[in-house]
Order: C-alpha cells, then structure tokens, then sequence
C-alpha cells in the first residue's frame, strides 16, 4: 500500500491560491448543512510526526463555526483512562448528532504505538483490531460519516523536518527523544502501518493516503477527502431517514410485520412461561442468609478492587417486579466509592444527540468498580421496539451491536451480568392495586405503567427475541423468580458473588 | 442462547391446519415477487440430526415453482472439494438471482462438525468464523437475503427420534454409528452450536432458533421466519436498487463525484507515472534467460503439485499491453493439465445473475495447480466505475470484498499475484496504430479500444485507488514496465518464480 505512493506529488502556488479558499467555503457549507441533516462527520489524523496533521486541523477548522466541532488533541491515555476500556476515551469525546469531531491521533494508537511500544499482549491488539471495525461500522450504520486520513512521508523527508524545527527556537521544543526513537524504527513502524491500513480500510470507513511531503497538495487533497465524503454522507443520511420514517409510518399502521398474516408463535408458552413464580423464600432465613451474603458482597467489592476486576450488572424487568428493592440489598453495604447505580429513563438531553449507546459506554466503570444499571441498552430491543420508537431496521441491528458491546467489556476483562426480574401478569396487577390505595406508593404508579401492562404480549414476544440473541456464553442473562421479592434478591445477591467468585479464581 | 428455549412449545392441529396451507400459498407468492425483483433468498438449514430438516425442505419446496429454486443437500465434501478453498463448494452452488437457494447442511459445517472430528487446526476454524461472515456480509451488501433456522431438540428427543427410526424398515438405514456417536456427544456440541449461534449472528444474516419437538409448531416457525425475511429483504431491495439507479443517473449527468468542484489531483503524477517505460532487455540476452526461466516454470508447476501448492495469478494493464503474449510465455512449456488460463470479458449469462466475485470463485484452482486470470475480479473498479456500469456505493465498497477474497486464498495457502502491465500513452498510440495497418493483427484493434483509450485519465484515477486500496502485504500488486515486451515477459515470470519458490522453500 505505502510503498505504492507517490510522495513526490506538488501543486504549485497558482493553482491551490485559486483553490483552496474554495475549498474551505465548501466545508464551511457543508458543515451546515451536515448540522441540519443531523449528521456527524468524524475526521481521523494518523500518519507519521511532523507529517502534518497539526496543520491540517488548524486548516480545517480554521472556516468553521466553532459551535459546530470539537477537536481531540493528541495525549497518551490518562491514568482515570487506562483504567477502562480502550476506546472509552473516545466514546466519551464523540461530538453530538450534526457536529464535526476532528482526532489529531485516535483509536489507532492501539494497534500502532501501543503495540510496537510493547504495552499490550498480542491478544489485546488483535480484539482491538476487531472491536475498531465494530465500532466504525456502528456508528456508520447510524448515519455518522468516518474519515480517516494517513498522512504519508518518507523517513528521509521525516528527519528533514526534526532537524529544521530543532533549529527553530519556537519549534524546537516539539522534536523529542521519542520522536527520533520512532524515526530509527520508521521501517518498522511502516509494517505496522501497512496493517493497520489494509485490516480497517472498510466500505463503510475507508482510509485515504494523503501525500503529505508538499504542504499544498496536502491540504487539498485533505479538504477534498473530506468535501466527498460528507457530500456522499449526506445523500445516505437522506436515504436511511427516508427508510426510517417509512418502517415507523408502516408500524403505526400496523401494516410492516404483516401481523394480521401471522400466527403470533412468539407469545405462546416461551421460557418466561417455565419460571416457577411459586418459588419463595422463607422469610427467618432470608435475614439470616441475606445478612450474610451482603457481608460477602462488601468483600468482594474490595476483593474487586484490589484486583482491578470491574463489573457491569444490569437489571431489567416488568413495572413493579422489585428492582429497585433488590439492587438496594445489593449496595446496601458496600463502599459507596467502589459502587455506582445509573438509573437509565428516556434519553434526554446530550444522551439524545448520541448514538444509543453512548450513555451506556460513558458509565463504563473504572477497573476495580461495579457498576449496577437499573435499565439498560436492552431498552433498544424491547420498549424501542414495542413501542415504535425506533425503526425496524435499527432495532433488528441491535442484537448484534449489543453482543459485540458485551464482548468488548468482557475482552477488557469485566464480568458482565444481565438480570430479568419475572414477575406473573397476576402478581403485576396486585402489586400495582397496592401501589395506588398505599398513599407512600402512590408515586411508584403511573397512566404509562397501565399502559405498558397492557402491552405485556408485545414485550414477551420481543423478550423471547432477547433471550435467544443476548444470552452468550460471555454475557448470560439470568432469570429471576421475582413474585416472592426475597427469594429474588437473594438469587441475585448469589448470582453476582458466584461470578465475582468465578473470576477472581478465591471462594470464601 | 439454547438453554433458554422452550422445546415444550407446540401447536394444536386445527390451528395447523387452518394456517399452514396459507403460509405455503404466501411463499409462493414471495417466491414470485422475488423472482420479479431479482432478489435471490437463502435459506440455511442447521441444526441436531433428525430434528426435521429433510421434512423442512420437503415443506419448503413443496408448492414453490421448480424453476424458482434448487436444493442443496447433505453431503461431506467430495475429494475434489476438499482441495479447493472451504466455502469454494458453495460458491458454486449459489442460485442465480431471484431464486432460493436451500442448504440442508451448509457452510457451518465447517465450525461444527468438521471443528469436532478434530479435521481441522483452531487457526482453520478461527479464520473460518471470519469468512463466513464477510461471505455473508458479501450476500447481503448485494441484496441477497440470508435466513439462518438452527433447529433445536433436546439429547433425550434425539435419542427417542433415533430409536423410532431404527425400529421403522424404511428409516432404519438413516441411524448411523456416527449419528449415535454424535448424539452421545451432545453436550460438547451444544457448546459448538452455542459459539457457532453467538459469532454469526450479525444484523445482515441472523439465526432463528427454531424449537423442533413439535412438528407442526416447527413447521410454522420455518414458514414464518421465512415469510418474514423475505418480506423484509423485498423492501430492502427496492430501496438499494433506487440508490444505486440514483448514483447511475447523477454519474451520467456528471454531477455526482462534483467533479467540475473538484482539482483532479489523483491524475497528477502518480506511481505509474514514475514507472521507467524505457526498460528493455537485450533480445540475445531474453532468448537464453526466457528458455531458463521457462525451464524452471515447469518445475515448479511440478513442485506446486507436489506440495499442493495453488498459485492464482491476475493480469490486468492498458488495451495493447501485452497481456496475450506475455501470459503465452509463463505457460508455454507447462504441462497443460496443471493449469488454466481464465479469460474474462464483459459478464453474460450466469456470470451476470450472480455476485461480481462469483465468477471468479467458480474458477478458483485445486491445490496444487495454477489459475491465470486474464483480466480480473478488478473489472469491478476499473471498468465498471469508469463506464459507470456500476453505482458508486457499490464499487466503493468492492475495495473491501476484494481485499477480502484474496485473503480467503492466501488464507487458503495460495500464492496470489496481481500484475498490471504498464505501457506509455504513446506506446498504446503505436501499437494501435501497428494493429490498424497489419492484417493479422486487425482483429485486435475495435472502436472500444479508441473509446478507452479517450479516458486514459479516469482510468489512471481508478488505478491509483486500486494500487492504495489493494497492494497488500499478503498479495501485492506488480507493476511491470511493459514498452519492451521482452523486459515485461522476463519481470512477470521471475516474479511468479519468486513468489512460489519463497513459498515452498526451495530456490535452485
């Protein structure tokens, strides 16, 4: 790939003079009307030091309404950073919907300086090849537009540079002793370029070799790169809105899954139909082994922390089966510092403006913490889709982006838990007469829950979705008996300390 | 994921008999609009033995026109099969479009069983898990439906269907040793079947877990799933053929690259403009080194065939190159049993109902021979996006597949090689001319030439995306300075000596 390039590539001055304030009027423009489409553009810099890439943002945003991008400057990851996933710093940095996010060094880090620099097991940067192509293929399937540019030069014209900003007083603090380590092993950072480039150059987010020895040729082609691929997104955008509004008008009418001609299999008898709802536990018992198991928790909670073990629980159930009860036995004893429970409602706000999962990946925990979410991403797939707040082609895709977001914190080393709290439809009902004569309950129910209930055939079939395609060898769900709240809170207590257990090889 | 299905599920007769008859007349119905829009449907059937796929596929095509469909049933692959690359014996079994394709058994054969019995090393299966999915990506991207029913029985109704079977005259010959065998190793293929269902389980081709205790509940779930997919894949089609019938019309009105926005800089100098064209080799010198070098081309076709070594070798470079004569050289003195030269022209027939790359699959040689393809799978993002004959989300995303393909081959244990012989606009100019006024040579010069020759610069365009995009470290691009036809001759066939020779060991 690299080897096939020529550097030698020049435009003269006429030409880009001509040119290039052109261009940025295109940009200017097209950043508009990516704003109003809704559309996020990411530009990704890689390539060799002193290429190029500082110039390149300066030009790039130098046209643009500073309200509309971000820039990611260039930074090892920070301590807080290298304790969670390896793209968690980026997740969290991605712009909002119709903004252009623009990274001076990115993701890629990963497979090139961290690898060559020996800080990952070879395994590590393998899983973080895959977990990149998923990544840029999500939010690519989610309208964003992806850019990466790889600013080429030669090692002769490399060392040039050094060596004349060395000489400049303002300059010459950028040159370190890094900088000329990684020029001696330009050959062999180029093999790991060369794979970089062939393992993550997708349909969906190709990479552009731009020859960058001349500035201006440079610049161009960058701004050009980037004028066509947003001109090119913006057309898909259009597309995928039109199917999108076309899946929900036909939902709405009940006319898209062709309902009417189908036998609905999925709401007979499924696994929700075998949970022994008589189960209970008796109640002497339950304070004794309850105290117990808390104990053991609020161990293991430091037994996580010391071995840098994270842990991500969620909980999901129906209206009123006691999840918020039973995630209190859960904490009720632990180190408010090792813990923390992100209760998950409507998007809202910023978590509005992201790719759905983006406010799950922002509470990834630190290594060593547990973090409980009371609701989780499964909403995609369950109130998403019964409701018709997302179109079908959306939520269909989620089963997979799911596993592979369940995939990427277990590669990271998390134990990863998903709990579903079952209660009977009768049990339901009684709970929620309870909820509106007991005056301190009364908040608990709502116009919405009645609504829901109402549902409860939707939900079930959309559950039976859910079990098949989620439930992984990695990220099991566990179905909890939930009529009797105190058989439920001590399996789940159970089933936590169990896979803490597991992981960290000590039984008590 | 198969723990938390229900095989207690089943379906009243009365309920069967009112609804299966419509089903089969709705799939016959799809199976006509399918056939209309050239949406071809794939439908693959896996699952425990005797859980009821020949009763499935007997269902499925029962009423369907047989015109519309073919069946591809169980079978270990034959011995020619087994030389060639593992989803080569599906490729060529891939209906033509608008058809449905049915595999009892397919190619999850290769992540199951043949992982099991212990054929295969974890490195074959590991790169099997990621071909499947970019085959399957492939089929979707082109529109083609895939619907995936893994159909579940529990070990004690295996054993209990065996036992019916052995006592039945007409059945009996179906239970094998190897089917007991496998029955008694249920549990470890459960964990197969698991890790099977989780990794391919992608948006575009998801698996249906069909529960196959009851017949008649199975046979409803087949149909619906089915009808559904194909319902859906419908839609889908016509939203990708409307884009690609979009980017057609902009790319004949030119608006749609913004070219007349845009500086030409891709046909600036690039690479083959540094390719030194006045290269020639001394006629005296090329006679002795040619017969030497063909020498030992025969040898190592022997050598190839020894150690099961396949090579597959494409040409491409401009009209007049000489392609012809210098493909003539490298084979001339091959025994002709060892090797096939594959001309490729514009697709007609089944080539054009089938995928770009199918054609090319078809002829992907046995281990141990040599496939040269005069004219390649390149075709896709030269001439086809420069004559606009296809739309540009399609060639823009063949980069990928193409990438792809080869490395199934090399993957496989090929030697591939891509030449693109390089002559001067000036040499093509003389040697069309030569063409025109010599009369065994007349045949070769058409009206298509000149036309071609008219857009010599979108064609260096598409060539230097092809040389960034496709120049692998596992199969290289070479160019071949090609002015002096004798200098070309020798530089391809020690390149092709090379890269065998580098593969079994053994220089001379």
């Amino acid at each position: 790939m690299l080897e096939t390039v020529d550097l030698s590539k020049e435009l003269d001055k006429a030409t880009y003079d001509e040119w290039f304030p052109k261009l940025q009027d295109n940009l200017r423009v097209l950043q508009r009307e990516a704003f109003e489409a809704g559309m996020t553009t990411l530009i990704v810099l890689e390539g060799w030091d002193a290429a190029g890439k500082g110039d390149a943002v300066m030009k790039l945003v130098d046209k643009l309404d500073p309200r509309g991008f971000r820039v990611d400057p260039p930074a090892p990851p920070s301590e807080d950073e290298k304790m969670r996933p390896f793209l968690w710093r980026f997740w969290v940095k991605l712009p909002p919907y119709g903004a252009i996010g623009i990274f001076d060094r990115s993701w890629y880090g990963r497979v090139t300086v961290e690898r060559m620099e020996g800080m990952l097991q070879p395994r590590q940067w393998q899983q973080a090849y895959q977990e990149i192509n998923q990544f840029e293929r999500q939010l690519s399937d989610d309208g964003q537009v992806i850019i990466k540019l790889f600013l080429h030069i030669s090692k002769k014209e490399q060392a040039k540079r050094f060596k004349q900003m060395e000489k400049d007083p303002a300059e010459s603090w950028k040159v370190t002793k890094e900088d000329w380590k990684h020029h001696k092993q330009y050959d062999d950072y180029l093999r790991v370029n060369e794979e970089m480039l062939e393992r993550t150059s997708s349909s969906y987010a190709p990479w552009t070799i731009v020859e960058a020895t001349d500035r201006r040729y440079r610049r161009v082609k960058i701004f050009q790169t980037v004028i066509q691929a947003m001109q090119a997104g913006l057309e898909r955008k259009k597309f995928l809105d039109a199917r999108r509004a076309e899946e929900k008008e036909a939902f709405k009418k009940g006319l898209k899954n062709g309902n009417e001609q189908v036998l609905p299999l999925d709401v007979m008898p499924s696994i929700l139909d075998r949970v022994d709802t008589s189960l209970t536990y008796d109640p002497e018992a339950y304070k004794k082994d309850l105290a117990k198991l808390q104990v053991r928790m609020r161990e293991l909670e430091f037994e996580c922390f010391k071995h840098r073990l994270p842990v991500v629980i969620g909980y999901e159930g129906w209206d009123a089966a006691g999840k918020g009860g039973n995630i209190k036995r859960v904490t009720q004893t632990l180190d408010p510092r090792g813990y923390n429970v992100v209760p998950i409602a409507a998007p809202k706000g910023d978590e509005a403006t992201h790719h759905y999962l983006w406010r799950f990946w922002r509470h990834i925990p630190k290594a060593g913490h547990i973090t409980i979410f009371d609701r989780t991403w499964y909403g995609r797939v369950l109130v998403e889709r019964v409701e018709g707040f997302t179109a079908k082609s959306d939520w269909s895709r989620a089963f997979q982006e799911i596993n592979e977001f369940e995939q990427s914190l277990v590669n990271w080393g998390a134990v990863v838990l998903k709990f579903w709290i079952h209660i009977s439809k009768e049990e339901q009902l009684r709970r929620f007469e309870e909820r509106q004569v007991t005056e301190y309950k009364q908040y608990k129910i709502t116009e919405e829950d009645w609504r829901n209930r109402e549902k409860w055939d939707a939900y079930k079939t959309a559950l039976t979705d859910v079990f098949e395609r989620t439930s992984t060898s990695y990220a099991p769900w566990t179905i909890v008996e939930g009529n009797d709240k105190l058989y439920a809170r001590i399996k789940t207590l159970k089933t936590i300390i169990g896979a803490i257990e597991g992981k960290i090889g000590g039984k008590k």
